[in-house]
Formats: structure tokens, sequence, C-alpha cells
């Protein structure tokens, strides 16, 4: 119930790099895609098989570089129930290989509804006297909209089974100043959302002193990244925005504590896509080459290094 | 790429209500779920099949008297992909038989992602050259947090495939008040989504003047309701709270304009769970004397009809 299980990963590999896994049917290698196509034809169930594929080599090859996987559930929604199937297995090959795995979700709803959401992700589902575990991930993203009798659903399970939240804050796109930036009395909207997921973590903080209640903050809004940085430091951050978004190595530097802890950046296309830039190569040392160089930027940003 | 379709579908009932397919293990009657464990077991898979047959016959309950329906996404992602399945299913039995269908999703992200999410419920998906439908509706809710650049990818999809979306504004939940009520200026936070989605309708009205962008507004805040129906006349309300959670039939006729149009209403667990509180009475029965209650309710607290 805190950061510690996250932290204690990222240390391990001295890498703070979360893989995006984002598949989109033009992210896919042709040499997988156009087997599954030529298999089920084009349907949602053929690009789900051949998502699931390249989720899990992409698995094999981050092993030991990388700590953390990412799956944004949209991309699976988008496939239909198929996609949910390959979401699902995505979630308990990467658990069971060891990686931190946060699903990029971005739920919130009415207290009732968030505990479903949360029970699918986070905890457990109970069908007679059998519990269950639907999606099962270490963390989930949320949205603060609809204040806390959302967010508890959440933390009640974060406390239950040793799991994390990440709370939207000031996200990396460029539409998030037209809300997030607002000024409510001296302080922009998103500094309000930062002081309740700070207060709510107050309670789930481990020996780092982190807590279980990260924050999103895009690496795009680097002056609003160190502003967060300093103002909590019992707050983790998950920082996407990085790589094909703009955001660079010095950018999100702020973003960690003088030990190089409290930030996890995230690159989804930067990697899972790495292999358009480079059509001479094959995909699997594009994409390899691209977690090395991540991680080696990485730690030239932050020389402290991640403890 | 309007609210037309919507509101002739009201008009044809003389009923602004929406039944919300929110199914929970607890919900379905024992008969069901019974039958559905005993052949499948305590397993996600089995509560997916109960979840499913309750909705069809809830469905064909509900037709001739109730114009729309709203499945709650977060009560079938609790069942993993076999929930997704049983949604699927839902959705296009509750189109095909002429219902206006509302998935409840409550769905934000940044623009790219945006875009598979409304792809998914409001648009078209296309692998190869085939174009899907995987979770097929006729408008959706969407989260505010990220600003435009989320709502316009769910608009384009509003505007090609004659859809609408449902942006939360002040939701009915009690720690709405957290965020949602925060002065900006002189404006509470929910009247800047309000006006954001007002101006982003402007360009989407049919002949009946309202947009393809709604908002949600709790029935549990009558006085929000009333001031949000003043001052926005071209956007339409979806209104949760009514029953379970307290908002009633006075409370909800500020939400209506002189001509009765303007706003639906959900009841979830006032439909579906009726059963619970008539133990002695079948389930159907329970079920169907709720609908004609709710539409009487509403009959009598919009007396200018629906037209």
């Amino acid at each position: 119930m805190s950061a510690d299980r996250l932290i204690e990963a990222v240390a391990r590999l001295k890498n703070p790099a979360v893989m995006g896994l984002d598949p989109r049917p033009q992210l896919i290698p042709p040499e997988i895609m156009g087997r599954h196509l030529a298999e089920k034809g084009e349907s949602l169930e053929a690009a789900a098989d051949a998502f699931l594929e390249y989720n899990l080599r992409l698995l094999e090859l981050a092993s030991g570089i990388i700590p953390a996987v990412k799956p944004q559930l949209a991309c699976y929604e988008a496939l239909g129930p198929a996609g949910m199937h390959a979401l699902r297995a995505t979630l308990l090959r990467a658990r069971e290989m060891g990686f931190y795995v946060i699903a990029d979700a971005k739920r919130g709803d009415i207290g009732t509804t968030s505990k479903d959401y949360s029970s699918a992700y986070l905890g457990r589902v109970t069908i007679g006297e059998t519990r269950h575990e639907p999606f099962p991930a270490d963390a989930m993203t949320v949205n603060p909209y609809l204040g806390s009798d959302n967010l508890n659903e959440f933390l009640s399970d974060c406390k239950l089974y040793d799991k994390m939240v990440f709370v939207l804050c000031k996200t990396s796109n460029k539409s998030s100043v037209e809300l997030q930036e607002l000024l409510a009395g001296d302080r922009n909207l998103y500094l309000v959302v930062a002081e309740h997921c700070k207060r709510a973590g107050d309670a789930l903080r481990g020996k780092s002193g982190y807590s279980s209640v990260g924050l999103v903050v895009g690496a795009t809004y680097p002056l609003q990244l160190r502003r967060l940085r300093e103002k909590f430091p019992s707050v983790y951050f998950l920082v996407p925005g990085y790589g094909a978004q703009g955001g660079g190595a010095d950018d999100i530097a702020a973003a960690f504590d003088r030990y190089g802890r409290g930030a996890l950046v995230n690159s989804s296309r930067g990697i899972i896509g790495a292999w358009q830039k480079h059509p001479d190569a094959n995909w699997k040392d594009a994409a390899r080459t691209a977690m090395e160089d991540m991680r080696n930027e990485l730690r030239k940003a932050v020389p402290s290094g991640f403890v």
C-alpha cells in the first residue's frame, strides 16, 4: 500500500521507463499483421491476435531492460470483445514475467460504479463464492472530475492488494490548458487535484515516503512538472508525452527527486513504432535499440541514478 | 448530427425515460442467475450469460414503453472479456429493437486515443479495408477533464454518423461539489464545461434546435439543473440520479423546456432491481410496473407532454 513495490522494480533495472502497449493496426509490423489477416480475414479477431502476438514479443524484448508496461485500454476496446481478450492475455503474461503493469484506463464514475472499475483492474470480482481478477493490473489511471467518492473506491483496493492509482493531473495534450489550468482562487485546477491526491495518499505511504496515489503529469509541461515535484514530495508521477509527443529527456529530469525516484516515464510509439523509422532494419532490432536508447537517455538525464 | 433522432424517439412514446442497464450479480433475479451458475459454475462467463439474458428480457419488457437504454460499461468490464461480449450483444439487440442506445462510458483521453474510443462506440474501426462497429451505440458519455482535443474526436463521429455525446457536467454524486463547483473567476467549473459544450454543439444543431453535444446533470442537484436549462436552450441533458439516488420527479421537471423537450431521465436500480422490493411478485411484473410508474410520474411532472 505504497509506491515501494514500483520503486524496487525501477531500482532493479536502473530504469524508470514504462513501455506503452498502445497497439494500432498500422503500428504492428506487417509480417505479424499480415499473417493474422491471412488466417482470419480482415476481422477484429485477426487484429486482436496480431496485437497480442506483438505485445508478447515486445515483452520478451523488454525483459531485463524496462520494468513497467502500460497498456492503453482504448486500443483494445477498439477491437471489441476480441480486443479485451488480447488485453487480458497481455496483462496476465506481463505480470507473470514480473513487469509492473499499469492499466491506462482513465476511468472515473460515481462511487458504486467506480467500485466495479476498481474490482475489474485492481481488486477482485466475486461470483457466488469464487473470486476473479478480470483484468489484473498493479496500477491504473483514474480521472478526477467526479471527486473523492470516485477515488476512494480505488483506494480501498490499493490498500487491500498493494496497488496504485495515477490520477490525471496535468495531461500531456495541448487542450489540457482549457480546464486544468483554470484558476480557482489562487490555484490552478490541476494543483487542486494534486492537493486532493496528496492528502488522500498520506495514509498510504511506504518506507520510500511515496504513497499509492500518484499523478499523471505530461512531459510536455516541464514547468508544471517541476512545480509539482517541489510541492509534493510524497507523490509519484507517471509522465507521458516523452518522445513522439515532444517531451525530451531534459524536460523530464525535473520529475525526479535527488535520488532519482518519483517518476515513471512512458514511451509508446517511440518503442512499438520504432520499426517504421528504420525500414531496413528488423523490427525487433529497432524496438530493442529504442528501449536501450531510452534507458540510456534517462540515465544521462538523471545522473543520481535510480535507487 | 443533432438531437433530433433522440427527440423523435422520446416523442413517439411520450416518455423521456432511459433504462439504465447496470447489471450486477445481486441485481439479477435468482431464477436467471441460478440457472447460469448451475450450468457454468461460479465463473465470469456464467455471470455474463446471466447479465445478457436479463438484459434481453428487460428490453422485451421495455419495448413500447421506454425509448432509450443506457448500459453502464463498468458492470460489463467487471466480468472481463466475457462481460464485453454480453455488452456487445446487448447493444446490438437494443439497436435492432429500435431503442436509442447510450453507452455510459465516461471516456476521455488525449486526442489520438479518444479517437479509438470514439471509433469503438460511435464510429467505425477499419481493419485492412473492412469496417467494423465493435460496440455500436447511438451516443456515449464523455469526461471533459482533458479538454477540446478529446471532445473533438467524438464530435467528428457525431457528424459522420448522426450520433451524440453527453459530457459530464454536474454529476449526481455527493463529491461532485469538490471540483465541479470550484469557482473559476465568476463561474463554477461545471458552467465552464457547459459553455465549452454549448459552443462545440453550435454547428451540430438540428430542426429541434438541440445539438449533438449534451450534458450529464444529476437529478440530485435541481438548482444547477434549472440554471443550466435556462442558460443553455440548445443543450440536451442526460439526467441520472432519479429514484435510487434520491432525485424525485419534481426535481427533474426543471430539466425540460416548455415543450417537454431537452432531457432524458435515467433509472437503473429502480427498474432492474424492482423485483427486490416486491419479493412476492414475479420479477417481470415488478420491472414492468416500475417502468410504467416512472413513465406516468414523468408525464405528471412535465404536463406539457413530450412533443
